[in-house]
């Protein structure tokens, strides 16, 4: 189904050629000071348009906000908004009404409803990812009342990485996000969009100020909530937390970060520190206080135009090139969203927590 | 909360040191035929003290079933089954009731919890994997009506890979597993067990006979389900689908699975053929027919045999050696966990998505 | 959380007087007909100013459909809707900014909130109602492939009761959906009106055609279902299933409907026939076949225009008399909407039943 | 599905002549105290075989607890527990392999799963309902850390009413529960099942101390909780809440309930007093603070001993007679059911209330 979270919980709609895409935000807290600001803002770094490194559909994507938000803080009820369609071109994709485009979700939404929208991608098209960044942005107005901060980058486009000093400073500007290497990035990108092309990408994010014992223990665990919000993400083949795919090559003494207190005469669990972070700031599906470090890995963009084989709804073989408008690399794009739903299982998860300790209860009731 | 899945609902309990692990396993369709000895064999494969790749805690791991099974058959109501503990040796713990062990979850459980159970890991201990061992050989009863398979082999230990082809013969006699070059993975996990230290493991998983259309096109996506399955088994810190964190450095025209079909008079959707398989046999979220790959990477047991720094509950420095009894290398049994939440997540989608299709409906009810 | 029903969910939002109320309807199947002139003809039944009988706001509750509808057709993705506010007076409201008004939810959200949108009861309204009536409407589009009928009629105001024979021909012309004695039921009301007050009414519904078979055993039973669903509705104080409160004053040998068969050479499940309907056409929380028949109890609307007496935010014994425009018998438009309610939990029953048999599973999949 | 309860989640199995009930209590919030005397000491009130007013089945009723508690205190993860089937008669239900017995959901669970356990009705049996009690028992330790009682009593048995002053001293000590006219109502329950009947009851129950705020506004509304809790146990037809059927028959005059305050001077919320309680403690689906009234009818018990006629598999016409070990009354023990699935309702409500609130969440995370 179309719902993400289980106290902060988004249910969302709506297709790429269709009316608008939307959602419902429910189980926001009553009291969090909303910012229309900084709610558009986040969605103008994802939104298309906006540079050379992604499509050229043009999107406003102007956010109205139906419900929710009374003199300028929530009220606890559900917030309703919908960002509305304004620069389909829908004739872009009557060529592909009875073809299944390789990469894409073409044939397996025929395969599940034996029905398509075939404009655009219909559901299945990144343009509702715009939602989830403006869901991750309500998100993170209540992350703000913690001082919890989440920033994602691009550490790699195709085989030029960032190297292992990551610059924020620079992905804060950077019209690609990059963490480093900005300019041979961006060579990369222009160079395989010349050739046709597209190229995969792979996004670090970091989330400080997360207190610990955010997650459930077994089977809502915060890593496992962080790998199904990321790898749900278009075009997502890999997620990493800390140590990553490279924890199966280390031994156990490479990779236990050893604990030390900053300060024995107070709270312990507030001074806590550890000596390394290759957990990623995550034991036994819990927050351990320190940095949350994940990668998520994209695939590249699908839609190339260069002649591909696939067939049609008759089952003929058909050699297409595709036309249109398409980001040459998703990952770029797919940072801001990363960066949303890292901001969303977070808000999420302090949300869910609350009820889980009697002294916790206790403060609030007696 | 402690349930995994939609409509096959898994809901567990189960510390390491309590009386009993178990489940119930709701949403099991009636008429299902129940193979108590399948049920036991898997539950075999994981259990400790099997062989001396694992821990010395000798489990004999017998499944009990309260109910939902008459006469041979699921009734379709809820499947209750625990596996009492018989081998816990509690006071192993006593050193540990107020020490945080490196890359454990102790510490994250007292911030959570402020109390914890400190034997043997308590709820966080692997040994309610047997549990999810049990709800796979469940759920592979379903799959069997369909003619789905799924398999899982370890792939690498530390840097000793199996190779590109994966012997899965040799997988499924293999005390470990081993999916290639199985002697040097071996000597490589005694070699590090008698260096009082462990290993990692990368495990590959593959599932074939899936049909296409399973997995919900963009919350409950079959790729999001299989990360969140896979990252929630304890010490998992990476999941890759088809190509994977490879698909990063890839290009559209290397990446996509361009599309054939094997006999175009047939029915389309059962004769799509895919010309290479870099999607991992899911696209928009959706199976495609082809194979499901799955690579899980988990770190090294954090329980190892050196001294290590750390704090107790007083905030005081404290370094110890652990003692006990545990797996030099959990991606070995992990991997049958793997192979048992794979199996899960692929039925609850088969059950899911049975409503999703008018045309489906009107098959049951007219 | 603003969600109900499991496969067919419906995630509402917004308020009286803010900008919109809608929903995300999620789960209906793919390839459903629907029928825009039906749905905005069930909005008409329940719109506020159609008739003396009903609140004096008139608004046209013309609905939006924003996606999941592609040339005519469901396509399986979530259908997003919404019907825009137009005519809100909310300085009707501005003397009810501090004062809780008695029978009304501002204390109750007061005390939950610490905040409230004070304007026309804010989410509380009756107004959020409209988004139920259309979701029901959606799914009776579903219903209507199972011929599957669902209605309601009032059967009593007050004191006056349309007596045991339903005329439902009655009921579907009727303002008042009166099935039976409508003239005194009429006049019953705007006497009551002329008084400043307001008078209860009792809601009759019958589905009929509905298949045995479908509600979960125990936990997600037919029957309360329909209790959750008809008691969640504004201003409900009771719910009964066939002989309802009667049932407890009977004995077994008058309460059980006995069992024959109509052919028994056909079909058991669909050839059954109960000798009397007492159970309300559910047995063990499932439907039987029978028609399923429920009682609504609606209080009298609390918006009356006499003085009453209450506090404001300060604590202040306050004496006030309400303005504004209400309906004098808030059970007349609870009709349409207990019918909708109806609708949806059928629906989501008979889509949640679609995987509780593996034969049925095999009719889909193999 | 087999769960109840959103953050306080039970997930049952069991059937009347398997091995045994039993359920995953989820969600219990860490540091409760466990008291296992009490626990038992309500499903002592249930259990069979008590007196002469219930069935002659003789079960201990002996309750085990695998899990989630550790030094008398809850750990907060999911408590396990079974009580073990010990005097069922299988063969007692031999003859009815075949027939459906009216009144029961032998029909309707052969229509649904077109198998079933027919041994005392299955999984359907009122067996199940010990679990209910069980984990109502644990609620309870919940609601005591926040002074919240619930009691419920026998209103009426048939036609006889306790009348209108209720005697709680008198429920807690009677035998069946009686809340006044105890010898009238038993004298009845005698007659009836000595005329080889059964007879109705109707039961009230009243939560003091819950504080206001408890309860979704729309779509998890406590009174829709309580309607669902309720109407989900075996043999209920009708729930009422407050006036409950006779609001229908009120002025909003008569039924509002004016609102005034004890000490204006403290916390206004804490000191808020109803003129009446004509509301049942709940507005717009909230607690308010007042006392939460409920009324539960039950129908007789369908298992009779007079003769009835009703078909078997193949269709053919049976009269039959019932034997057996039966309720004459299934109020009675539906009594402590309804007590226990209220308790589970408030404890649940109470969690989810945990975060709605901003300042809630910094008085506990900063």
């Amino acid at each position: 189904m179309n719902t993400f979270g289980t106290r902060l919980r988004l249910t969302t709609f709506g297709e790429s050629h269709g009316v608008a895409v939307g959602a419902v935000l429910d189980g926001m807290p009553c009291g969090v000071r909303i910012d229309t600001k900084f709610l558009q803002s986040e969605l103008d770094k994802r939104r298309p348009g906006r540079n050379k490194y992604s499509t050229a559909r043009n999107e406003a994507d102007k956010i109205e906000i139906f419900s929710g938000v009374f003199e300028g803080v929530s009220t606890g009820t559900p917030i309703g908004f919908a960002i509305f369609n304004s620069n389909q071109k829908s004739n872009d994709y009557d060529n592909l009404r009875e073809i299944f485009r390789p990469g894409h979700a073409d044939f397996t939404y025929f395969a599940k409803y034996g029905i398509r929208d075939h404009r655009g991608g219909g559901r299945s098209s990144a343009r509702e990812s715009a939602v989830r960044v403006a869901a991750g942005a309500f998100a993170q107005m209540l992350l703000n009342e913690f001082n919890i901060s989440v920033n994602s980058g691009v550490f790699s486009v195709g085989d030029i990485s960032s190297g292992d000093v990551l610059d924020w400073d620079l992905a804060n500007k950077s019209e690609i996000f990059s963490l480093g290497n900005e300019d041979a990035m961006k060579e990369l990108i222009m160079k395989t969009r010349d050739e046709h092309d597209s190229i995969g990408a792979c996004v670090v994010s970091v989330a400080s100020g997360v207190m610990a014992g955010l997650g459930e223990g077994l089977y809502n665990k915060l890593d496992a909530a962080f790998a199904e919000a990321l790898m749900g993400i278009n075009g997502v083949k890999a997620v990493e937390i800390g140590q990553g795919t490279n924890a199966s090559r280390l031994k156990g003494s490479q990779n236990n970060d050893q604990i030390a207190i900053k300060n024995s005469s107070k709270n312990l669990i507030k001074n806590v520190e550890f000596l390394s972070n290759n957990s990623g700031g995550i034991l036994g599906g819990i927050s351990n206080s320190d940095d949350i470090v994940l990668k998520t890995h994209f695939k590249p963009t699908p839609s190339i135009f260069k002649s591909q084989q696939t067939i049609n709804l008759n089952g003929d073989k058909i050699d297409f090139e595709l036309r249109g408008r398409h980001d040459p690399c998703i990952g770029i794009r797919g940072c801001v969203v990363a960066n949303a739903m890292i901001r969303l299982v977070i808000a999420d998860m302090l949300l869910l927590n609350a009820s889980s300790n009697i002294n916790n209860l206790k403060k609030i009731y007696n």
